[in-house]
């Protein structure tokens, strides 16, 4: 399936032209974001936790620790999540103050997470946490032990329920605003690497994948 | 007061030292992000809504469109609400694949979000969304029409109950592991402004506080 099906949670009421259910899409904005915010409930009410993840195939992995609330409750039976991501590409400033607005890219996802149990499972999600940052980077670090994996949890959640919102383009101002004295248009927003600081005692080059400049 | 009062909902199970409850680190980081998750629950599901938003006094703004789910709640009571704001700094390259981290700054904050209904409140709303881009910019746009602002949803939610949760600094290796021949460091990571792109027809210069460089 290339596009999501839709549901009442991920049917927009109001600006339908910026959703999209395309799968491609979504996965392209979920790789390219280092971090996203879990929600969830907690006696009737909303809790958001930023947190970071990573996703393979067509599930989406978010790191935690054990101790903290969801993973404690996804201990049980697995846990209602709602899980968001943005990618913020630039400010839109209008002549008008109301159609100023952002060009971003974001995917909400919902669904049970579980908590991911198996050693051998949970080895494979850090190794790909860790190979986000560069392809290869798990093979040139130390692999998790048994003791470290009991400190580690993940949650999954199956990316099923998932929608994929928009703004991309120029200024969308009023055909009667556009000869008020106004300075309009997009400033680009972007993510940058800085240049790597090795840890103290490094002597070894910077990894090739840290060298392309933009995260 | 210069800290926020501890809750179960804003004290950590975990890392304890990463978290802060004061009231000028929690401020400088929402004024700093564009961008922020509003959790909510709907149907005793949890929801998450990527918005922009703007801090004025010790009240967070969060901008939306009449018709958008949690704007329409909260027209009755109020909507208990989880905000969660994010700012990465950095990826943390461990020699371990257990120690890769983050460093980042986030806000977290609870309470009952309320529609701002009153037309000269909301008019104010406006123009503060707009001075974040640069001081001044509300004086050189178009204030909202009645019709504006009839279209405008705005939520105000007190920052009452806020926790700060941020990691800084290098890598924090195991002893054993710092022998390993494996790169381990820190990569920075910032927004940047690329150069304003202005509307069609205009011929105004670049007003000064879109020349500053970073978002």
């Amino acid at each position: 399936m290339t596009t999501f099906e839709r549901t009442s949670r991920t049917v927009s009421l109001r600006e339908r032209d910026r959703m999209s259910y395309d799968r491609a899409e979504a996965h392209s904005i979920l790789d390219e974001a280092w971090h996203c915010t879990l929600a969830f409930v907690v006696d009737g009410g909303p809790r958001a936790l930023p947190t970071l993840h990573v996703r393979v195939g067509d599930t989406l992995y978010v790191h935690g620790s054990t101790g903290s609330r969801p993973y404690l409750a996804a201990r049980q039976s697995g846990l209602p999540v709602c899980v968001s991501v943005t990618l913020l590409d630039g400010l839109v400033l209008a002549r008008s103050q109301f159609h100023h607005s952002a060009n971003y890219r974001s995917v909400v996802a919902h669904g049970i997470a579980t908590l991911v149990t198996d050693d051998e499972a949970k080895t494979a999600v850090l190794a790909a946490l860790v190979d986000k940052i560069g392809a290869g980077r798990s093979a040139e670090t130390r692999p998790p032990s048994l003791k470290e994996l009991a400190q580690t949890s993940i949650l999954a959640l199956p990316l099923t329920e998932v929608s994929v919102r928009s703004r991309t383009g120029g200024v969308n101002d009023d055909a009667d605003d556009l000869d008020l004295p106004y300075w309009a248009g997009v400033v680009p927003l972007r993510t940058v690497q800085g240049s790597p600081t090795p840890d103290r005692g490094v002597i070894l080059p910077t990894p090739d994948y840290l060298l392309s400049g933009t995260g």
